[in-house]
């Protein structure tokens, strides 16, 4: 099994904490987006947006990350990562779902503005917009974890896999830099991210960029 | 079953149109935006975030509307508008990702900038980044289906179900009124509109609302 890979990138960091959790052996494959490996035609292929992740499970592609993330579980985790019961899994994917929006136009993004990333998330945007998805995105986790261990269920799922990532990212990068998005403030998502750095296999956050 | 809906949104629109192809009755609970009632408490209860659509299945709820595809696909619809096996659900997910970033921060966005909707997407956003997002979603669209008849596998999905909404009201709504926007230009998408438009089952679009 093949991961089309970058480092720094939260969506491949996903990847990359799931199969280390379920176990799995995999090679990783460095994409340059520098270069602007994600965008040839041989990359298209198997990307069509030209983004990272991308799955190799030996001529299985798979590409998105969520995609990926409901892939590894449904293959390699049995029903504790992504139960196959309707409400169960439908209860996964609200905040598969919301890391999408409140997740990557906000959160994602207002640290990428914040760090001057030279990223597709920090190049437009607007930042009030940004700040406010942000904010709903910080309360609404908040909300959930103040009684649950956990986003969906009662036990560590994907949706805990793919909203960790950018929530975390923002407090260990920017905390210090913008009010409001420190998880200082926030004590059911620190709790959180502890139940989570516990989990077997845990592996550490991409470490935080240097400004551009 | 009661969904909580918008007449005039895509989003409710997705879920009204995959409940009557799948012939399962339901009660329509029509939700004022206009006058805040996504936002009461009572509201916040069973939609963290303040958004239509939300179902209510006996009690059993599920709130944004790619969760609900979910739920209903695997609750009523057998193998066949969402497949359990690991890699056609990670290709029906794809999809259901792809709508959420390119078709909710591009296609569904350029349209409500260019009706100038007082809406959420309206307020907000940069045409050049929107136009950009739009102009990969349809591309990536005519991509796939230039040699498949469907999204995901070989049958219509709720991958079809969650990207056909806003790409058809683009088209109807402002083919006229940018460059670049019709399916005119895209010939394989427009031949997916009529496969999904003779599905049984199919229900109209919302109309075009009225400019604010």
């Amino acid at each position: 099994m093949k991961l089309y890979d970058l480092e720094r990138s939260g969506n491949c960091y996903k990847i990359r904490l799931l199969l280390s959790c379920l176990g799995v052996a995999y090679e990783r494959v460095a994409v340059n987006i520098d270069k602007g490996e994600q965008k040839t035609e041989a990359f298209l292929r198997i990307s069509p947006r030209g983004q990272v992740p991308v799955l190799d499970d030996n001529g299985k592609i798979v590409w998105d990350s969520t995609a990926i993330l409901v892939y590894l579980a449904r293959r390699f985790g049995g029903e504790t990562w992504l139960p196959g019961e309707p409400l169960a899994m439908a209860h996964v994917m609200q905040w598969l779902a919301f890391e999408q929006n409140e997740g990557r136009y906000g959160t994602s993004r207002a640290r990428a503005m914040l760090l001057k990333m030279q990223s597709e998330f920090a190049r437009t945007g607007q930042w009030d917009e940004i700040a406010r998805y942000t904010r709903v995105a910080l309360q609404t986790l908040e909300g959930r974890l103040k009684n649950h261990a956990w986003l969906a269920g009662d036990r560590a799922t994907i949706a805990d896999i793919a909203c960790y990532p950018y929530t975390a990212l923002l407090d260990q990068d920017t905390a210090a830099l913008a009010e409001g998005f420190s998880v200082a403030d926030y004590p059911a998502i620190r709790a959180w991210f502890g139940r989570i750095e516990a989990l077997p296999g845990y592996i550490a956050l991409p470490r935080r960029p240097a400004p551009a």
